[in-house]
């Protein structure tokens, strides 16, 4: 597992005074001290990441993840498994929600294909590195071997690697993947020590009826594994799945070479949770878009102690939640940027004692 | 006051038909039914109210008004009053924070000037419809006349029917003025019966101590004019200020003339509140923004039973909040109008019931 070893490196470290720069420069600007709320946490944070007084985000790249789980046929979905495949075709021809969302952001977007069960033919955005055809059903044996487990991560990682070549600013991972967020419930299970029914959600759509049955496949697997995951690497193979492993590399590196990342949902979650848990620091370099109506998510975001920016009750996945999010992130750079301080404006600054008069 | 009969025109009719059309159109695009959430509901209520099944908002315009107000001189904000004029400046230089959002949307930004202390110098951007210098001191007085009241909600329908002119599409009206968190906190106490205590708010940054103050300063207001605020102009007129009838006035005409609205924090809440209990249809044509950290804003979008697209902690008023989720608002109508449909993408609806194995 040698080829495993660089998701342990540090995380490149943010300059404390960079951000003390950044929040001195907010202080000065036109508007009662912190009245733009999280617009300005999200300005100095950015200015400081990108060690640069003026942040911005004109470069950025979605790429999305897409696997077959062989969870799936335990029937924990309500769409077919051939609709991953089918969405690939839907990222790639434009006609899919992160392709809309990509063309009004004018970002970059990508489709990995980590592995569905049936080969994708040659797709202009497409990115054929399919590792299998699925994973196995993780009820019955682990979702893939070790070896496999380090090429997924490999491949998140190369996506990065590819962005920072073309000067990319942000970076969107997304997922697509039926099954996937029964894979992603057993993988939090485990990383948060919580039980499947409290954090077991409907997905694309189950009933109440569905959502135990869920919970019955998801408890099945992670008895089966139990006693073999204690490492998040070990919970990320014996119960995972292709693209949240490909996402957990892609926020590992991004963390490694200081590329900003923006988190999407409940998978995404998972996989920034599991990054997190690899090594702490990645957390520097997150920012998390949404909370989602998959009801796991906010357990998620509140166990690892941070805030997203929106809640829409949006459960869609393949990066459309972080998307979504980037127009808040340029007009909070704009802000910081553009902005009159005081001084230039000539407005008056909080009353001087001499016009105290609460007392 | 037969200059005012205006304000009780019906509001326009949003057909239904128009609302089931657009809901059965998201609910063939290639994503789960709902799965867009919040945004979802976006796209189908802008399809109604323009009429369109491709809802679009391309035009807008913001319009800021603002007024200064005599209860300033109770000490009641920690900025000088003369900040109400200099901000106004500092929105036409196009160095403030509503300035700036402008920018980035391609937004209109009109400032008018309902009444400040001082003569606003000729600006570009601003027009000059002071109606006063200041409210009055309504813990003294009465804040203006009927004639005053009359005046100010007019200049705000005016500012709609100019957008209308210009075929705006979407209206957001900002305020600015020093120490109007302190009259609209007495004007939401009279139209929901709350005390200052549950509502009163730090504004542009109080202490504790100066919050107490504020609160015995809206209470003196709203005893002197007790038995006399009768119905929400009545409230108006007492306890309010010009640039938050001139809303009122604004987001009445908009739901007359079926011009949607987004509504933004405190000062604006407060303002469209006074306008649904004077015609509770005006609330149809109504977004509502943000949920700003100013205490009494939430309890306001609750009393409407209204909800607010984001919560980031702001608090600057100026119409920043609402300009903030324009952007998600236009991803809302990309969604809506550029996915594909299962159909046209080949992509396999829910299950068929031969796959049905949730048994």
């Amino acid at each position: 597992m040698s080829d495993i070893e660089w998701v342990f490196q540090a995380a490149k470290k943010i300059e404390q005074n960079d951000v003390s720069r950044a929040q001195q420069h907010q202080n000065l600007l036109t508007k009662p001290q912190g009245s733009l709320g999280y617009l300005e946490d999200i300005a100095v944070r950015l200015s400081a990441m990108q060690h640069n007084r003026v942040p911005e985000i004109k470069k950025l790249q979605i790429v999305v993840f897409a696997a077959d789980h062989g969870i799936a046929e335990e029937g924990v979905s309500v769409f077919p498994q051939a609709v991953t495949l089918e969405m690939v075709r839907n990222f790639a021809r434009g006609g899919a929600a992160v392709s809309v969302l990509a063309r009004q952001l004018g970002a970059g977007l990508e489709v990995v294909n980590t592995g569905t069960v049936s080969e994708s033919e040659n797709m202009s955005g497409v990115l054929d590195q399919r590792i299998s055809a699925g994973t196995l059903n993780f009820s019955r044996q682990a979702a893939m071997s070790e070896n496999q487990l380090a090429e997924a991560l490999a491949v998140g990682r190369e996506a990065v690697e590819r962005c920072l070549k073309a000067s990319v600013q942000l970076f969107i991972g997304g997922d697509m993947g039926i099954g996937n967020t029964t894979s992603a419930t057993a993988i939090a299970c485990v990383l948060l020590g919580s039980v499947p029914e409290s954090l077991t959600g409907p997905g694309t759509g189950l009933d109440e009826k569905g959502i135990t049955h869920k919970v019955s496949v998801i408890k099945s697997g992670l008895l089966l594994h139990k006693g073999k995951m204690k490492t998040p690497l070990d919970a990320l193979r014996c119960v995972g799945g292709f693209e949240i492993a490909a996402l957990t590399g892609a926020y590992l590196a991004c963390a490694q070479k200081g590329l900003p990342v923006v988190i999407d949902g409940f998978i995404s979650s998972v996989a920034a949770l599991a990054a997190v848990k690899i090594n702490s620091q990645a957390k520097d370099w997150m920012f998390f878009s949404h909370v989602s109506a998959e009801p796991g998510h906010l357990a998620i975001i509140q166990a690892m102690e941070v805030r997203a920016l929106v809640a829409l009750d949006m459960r869609l996945g393949e990066a459309s939640g972080a998307a979504t999010v980037v127009p808040l992130m340029r007009m909070a750079c704009a802000l910081h940027n553009e902005m009159a301080t005081f001084e230039q404006a000539g407005v008056s600054n909080t009353r001087r004692p001499k016009d105290e008069c609460l007392t």
